[in-house]
Parts: structure tokens; sequence; C-alpha cells
């Protein structure tokens, strides 16, 4: 699937988030296309034309996308584009926003008093308006706090969100993650790839049992 | 009291709509200020700083401001302003958004499946985090397909929403409007002074009927 990433950030090689999310959006090629001030409509159109799932990835800035993804909203999503080619018909389009804030902070009553979901509604509605299908958003919180080990959760998180059909099934992500790891396999050398490999083997060990019990559980239903 | 529009519009000048808000803004006295794509920030600051109800004013595209308001919230409401100088605190906030679409269009299961409340939720966000008081939005629908009639009759409500405590009552706009009638007699001349004194007279004769009508209502109550 063609998945396109557009990045609306000010200053995006000196994000160290973005270039982390660019590693992983490069591994699972996706197509990463940093906004720029100029940019050419006719040119802009035809890339979303061939993109399946669309992601506007961006820092939230009071609230919404930094003002280079409006302009290029405003520009480039022009009524004969959108409404009367239907160009976005049929497309999913998918939210990737990172903020400093905690996610608890998002709800009624604390401190940001509305939801994310209700933060989103305009890029929501222009989905609905453009006959496309709006995908859960995928929300970064406070992710330069995060420990090594909860940043490649995340990454691995994002890499789905990039590739798998939204919201993925618990059996789609693991049969993603054992693919991924046979690739890595496919690539390592020495000690690396034996660890891999038993990686590989308890995994596949995990998935035998968990199979197994949910034949027993299905076995058990029957009876009723 | 000090209103401060901020108009943001790519084409204020070639916008009908706006010079015919620009007049009535005019005739109250409040300062109406077109966003340019080069602003001071220092400027754009002190002009906050110096009103008490602030007015974001803009054509609805795609669910949100034009970009150039957006531009101009990411450099002028800078952390230091809003949050730690609390620049902001204590200020009203009002948005006055033009659509062409129908307003039997801004609810779920309708065209646009949202309300215009939900779509301007980063705005009030916005409001919420800077400590400022969120006016009802005024939300003009498909003003250029309305008669000349309608057309002055949004207008006054404009003008009380630019003035008026918000939301008004029928009261205080009663008495808003008799004060302009009042002010259009003092500088009107010849038969024209003649009709504006009629109105006034007959818009006096209805208040007293009125507000016999609520002194009848009350002594009734008492009786209870």
């Amino acid at each position: 699937m063609q998945t396109l990433i557009i990045v609306a950030h000010p200053e995006i090689a000196a994000s160290s988030t973005q270039q982390f999310l660019r590693r992983g959006a490069e591994l699972v090629a996706a197509d990463w296309q940093p906004l720029m001030s100029e940019f050419n409509v006719a040119t802009e159109q035809a890339k979303l034309r061939a993109a399946k799932r669309i992601i506007w990835q961006f820092p939230l800035y009071w609230y919404s996308a930094p003002a280079i993804l409006k302009a290029w909203q405003d520009q480039v999503l022009t009524s004969k584009f959108v409404l009367h080619e239907h160009g976005l018909a049929g497309k999913e389009l998918g939210i990737v926003a990172t903020t400093d804030t905690k996610a608890s902070d998002y709800q009624s009553g604390a401190a940001e008093q509305f939801t994310m979901a209700e933060l989103l509604r305009p890029y929501q509605a222009l989905a609905n308006k453009a006959g496309m299908h709006w995908l859960p958003p995928f929300v970064l919180h406070q992710f330069s706090y995060q420990t090594e080990t909860q940043q490649q959760q995340l990454l691995i998180a994002y890499q789905q969100y990039l590739t798998l059909p939204q919201p993925a099934t618990f059996a789609q992500r693991q049969h993603w993650f054992a693919q991924r790891l046979q690739q890595m396999i496919a690539t390592a050398t020495g000690e690396r790839k034996t660890q891999l490999t038993l990686i590989a083997q308890q995994l596949a060990t995990k998935q035998d049992e968990l199979a197994e019990l949910r034949w027993t559980i299905e076995q058990m239903r029957g009876d009723d």
C-alpha cells in the first residue's frame, strides 16, 4: 500500500522526534515528504492521487497544524480537485500529531478541556467532505521524555499505523512483527543473526501456545 | 470598550462581505485590522494588550481560518506572551466566520457532520489556555444570498456582537438600537430627520407598552 506522509514542521532537520520517525517511515518504504513553503499545486495533487493512505504529520501548535500545512491545504485542495474531480475520494486520511503536553490533559475538566478527537474535528470534517476514510489519529505525547524502550515501542506502533489496516487487530500486529523479524534475520550476520533467530523461535512458540488456547476456548464455547 | 478585529482574508478588498462588515465596524468605532503577510510581533502583541475584546474574523476554508491567521498565531502568540506574561488573560475572544454553506448542514447526520461549535474547538481551546473569555461565535452563512433587509439586520447583529456584553439580552439590544437611532437623528437633516424621529417615537411607545406588560406580569407573579 502506498502511504504518503506529508510532514509539516518549521524545523524538521532540528527536530529529533521527526528524524526518529523518519527512519521508521523509511524502513516501511512510506513516502516521506516534508512540506516546503514553495510547492507546485499540480505536482502535489499528482502525489495525492498516487497515494492510498495520506498522513498529515505535525507538532500541535495552538491545537492544530503549523501554518505551513494550512497554506498547503488552502492552495492544493481546490474545490475542483476535491469536490468536482473527487481526487481524494476512497483514500485514507491519518493524523500523526506530536505534543509536549501529557495525554491526560486532553479531557473535559483537565487542563486542555477538550479531547484530541474534538480538537482534530476540522481535519475529520475535511476527510468527510472529500469522501476519505478517517483513521483513528496517532498522537505522540511528550515523546522526548520517553525511555529508549518506550520510544522503540512507539516507533513500531507508528510503522504499523503507516502500513496496516486501521484500527489493526492484535493478530495483524503480531503477524506484522513476525514478518519484520524475518526481514531483520535475513540481513543480519554473526551473533546478531543468532539472537534474532532465537527471538523469532520464542515468538513462534508463544504464537503456537496462543493458537492452542484460542482453539480450546472455541471448543468450550461450542460445548455450551 | 476597545474591540480589535483581526481580519484574515487573502483578498479583503475584493470581498463584498468583508467591505460591508467593515463599514459596520467603523460605525461602532471598532479597530479594523486586516492581516498582512508581514507583521511585527511586538507591535501585534501591543495591539492585543490594548484591546478588551479580540475578534478573529475570516471566511471558513477547510473548517478553519485561512493560513495567514495560523501563521500570525504561530508567531505572535508565543509561550512567553500568552503563558508566562498572561498577555491575553481576562480578555474576550470572539470568532466571526463567514461560509457559503448553509447553517443546517452543520449538524450530525447532515452534509458537514459537525456543528460549528465542534469545528471551532481549537480556537476555544486556545482561549481556555490563554485565560480568555470565549464568546459565542458569530457565523454568517451564505451572506451574499441574503436580501438587503436581511443583510442590514445581520449588520446590526454584527455591530452588537462587537460592542455589547455577550450573549446580549433583549433589553441590551433594544437599548443599543434606541441609542443608535438617536445618533442618526442628531446627524440627519430634512425629511430623513423627520422619518427617523417618527421611528424613534414609535419604538419608544412600543417600549412603554412592553414595560407596562412586564410590570403587569410581575404583579401577577407577586399575587401567587
